[in-house]
């Protein structure tokens, strides 16, 4: 999304996605931000979804014209585009005749052949096609979609962590925790620095 | 960096080197948040390097077990690591001899043949090889590295944008946003919705 690649808003998505797929034991393996053109979304989501079991996209299905992502993903799995008929009479119902735009209705313009995905808050529902989940970029709205469609979502075992804040300087933990890691091959152990009011630390985790 | 992944930390370096880059008239084209897994890492820098004019890398280049991606960056391209005589020097003389540890000197880790970045903050440096630079994760650390590396960098004329905060939906939006853009073709015009207590509303920028 140009808005978090320009610096102007600070991406929360990762985040969210990132906890709610480790509390079903998916590990969120990587994150993608690209802009909204349409051919950098069609390689990207070509490339990403032989490669991993899951795909997630945020952003771009509301109603402006430079919401290109159903378009875009229709494109990168060879499906033509069509008015969703279920995902219109979701629209339609939810807004007052007056309030009926065609920039609405084009919220249901989506790839042939998918599976809805219920928005408990504004109500134009996301949707699925293949191993793709194409959900809106609003954090909030996102959030309380990903819970709709988790019972698409083959899970394991959460993986447990444990974080721990230190004042103790990296260049000092290094050489003994890399005995520890050693001795533990079976424990993921991270060491994740920090500088602030002129005091260096290291997250353990 | 799994640490992002996990959804335990948000990330806050993109919007860093969005704006940073902006301003020297250089478009943030993509970011890629990866886990710290030498294969992931090696893979991605070899298929971004040939794509992109310049690769940033943030993180991984502590001296703790998990800070894989000097190695890494190395095997990206095609470099054997050697102990940098220069960044040895500059991290001997910042520590006090009692304080100089096999995992800080490790810091000086590098690929054959880097040029060396300058950090104001903790002095390990971060380096440039190929078009690729290498900086660490910790973002005060990472933000004041830029400016040290910002005269190898070709810029072109910034971009100039203007946000404008509405309280009106992106519905009602969508259809005239769309006439205008098609009226202004230089102008590239994003409208980002919000949804915040309750009320809808969108960023126009």
């Amino acid at each position: 999304c140009n808005e978090i690649l320009s610096g102007r808003t600070r991406d929360s998505n990762v985040q969210i996605l990132g906890k709610k797929l480790n509390s079903r034991g998916i590990k969120l393996t990587e994150a993608r931000t690209i802009p909204d053109i349409e051919k950098n979304i069609v390689e990207t989501i070509r490339s990403c979804k032989g490669q991993f079991n899951y795909v997630f996209t945020t952003g771009g299905i509301g109603p402006t014209h430079d919401d290109i992502t159903a378009r875009a993903i229709a494109k990168a799995v060879n499906r033509k585009v069509e008015r969703n008929r279920e995902a219109e009479k979701i629209i339609r119902s939810y807004y007052q005749k007056e309030d009926i735009t065609e920039a609405r209705l084009s919220m249901a313009d989506m790839p042939e052949g998918v599976s809805l995905i219920e928005n408990p808050v504004s109500k134009a529902p996301g949707f699925k096609i293949e191993n793709i989940f194409v959900l809106p970029g609003v954090p909030t709205i996102f959030e309380a979609m990903f819970d709709k469609l988790r019972h698409h979502l083959i899970g394991g075992t959460p993986i447990l962590s444990k974080s721990i804040t230190s004042f103790i300087p990296e260049g000092r933990l290094g050489d003994p925790l890399a005995k520890i890691q050693l001795d533990h091959p079976q424990t993921e152990i991270g060491s994740y620095p920090f500088f602030k009011n002129g005091k260096v630390g290291s997250n353990l985790v």
